[in-house]
């Protein structure tokens, strides 16, 4: 019997913590003003193409990675850091194998884009953004602002890149 | 002894068999005259993103599918067939692990451009290409133009895609 109260008391201690941890990313009243007035940008599908990539886990995507002529000029000059007024977009479809492609192929080895699902976007304004290394982040779902989505949670995964002005992806020539 | 006889029998008409078969893809003269005079078109690496995909097995590379002004606004409105100045572009680079980005994420689970492979044009001039379905092929290595890349042996892999002018990729919105 007294075990079980040693496990109840556990368990209510466990709980407590748990309530006092915060969502992940968190909601802060502060970083509330949208980027691009909550609208995806102009044009940004059309943007130049940065690189590639495929995300495995839970996001499984097939994503490219696009900036503007700031960004794309930045990027061929190697310069660092980014000048005000960059911005990449990373638009991103889940990843779906490809029967038809297979059947060319004679194997299973084709994986094309699917559905979209999200977008996201690092915004480059040294002084509006300089809590967060000069960058705000921004991400889109169905052409919404993501509200779940606050830039110091982009920004602290983004600081191992400090060196490239954390932004991780290379210009893929 | 016997036996021995006609194994070396066997092999001498293995190999002759072998010596008959051309290379795939073979090299035919009458599809020698170069696309884009053999050089890189201007410009395509700024070219509008249409889709990305990964395709493993001995290819075992991400790409991109670009294309022109006219191959772009053709996808959007949904023309078929394509008109007579589309020019689509597969670039593509190694599939490789990104060990940066897997700290981030905690795990394995994120692949990203590695060196360029090589690069492969459609290019539509329905007078001029008339036999491969009005679609010249072509394919760059290290910026030259690759001679054992015949567009006879292009066609015949895109025919499956008849139906959408024999371009497999779709645009990723």
């Amino acid at each position: 019997m007294k075990s079980f109260t040693i496990l109840i008391l556990a368990i209510a201690v466990g709980l407590t913590i748990l309530a006092a941890l915060p969502f992940a990313p968190g909601h802060a009243e502060d970083e509330a003003t949208p980027i691009f007035g909550g609208k995806l940008p102009d044009g940004y599908r059309d943007w130049g193409l940065i690189s590639v990539a495929h995300e495995e886990g839970s996001l499984n995507d097939l994503r490219a990675i696009l900036g503007n002529d700031v960004a794309i000029k930045a990027y061929r000059e190697g310069k660092l850091p980014f000048p005000d007024g960059t911005i990449i977009a990373r638009v991103a479809w889940s990843y779906v194998p490809s029967e038809e492609n297979n059947k060319v192929f004679g194997r299973r080895q084709s994986f094309v884009a699917g559905l979209p699902t999200n977008v996201q976007f690092m915004v480059k304004d040294s002084r509006k953004y300089a809590s967060t290394g000069g960058w705000g982040f921004a991400q889109f779902n169905d052409g919404k602002p993501a509200a779940e989505v606050v830039p110091s949670a982009c920004f602290s995964c983004h600081e191992p890149a400090k060196a490239r002005d954390f932004v991780f992806t290379r210009y893929a020539p």
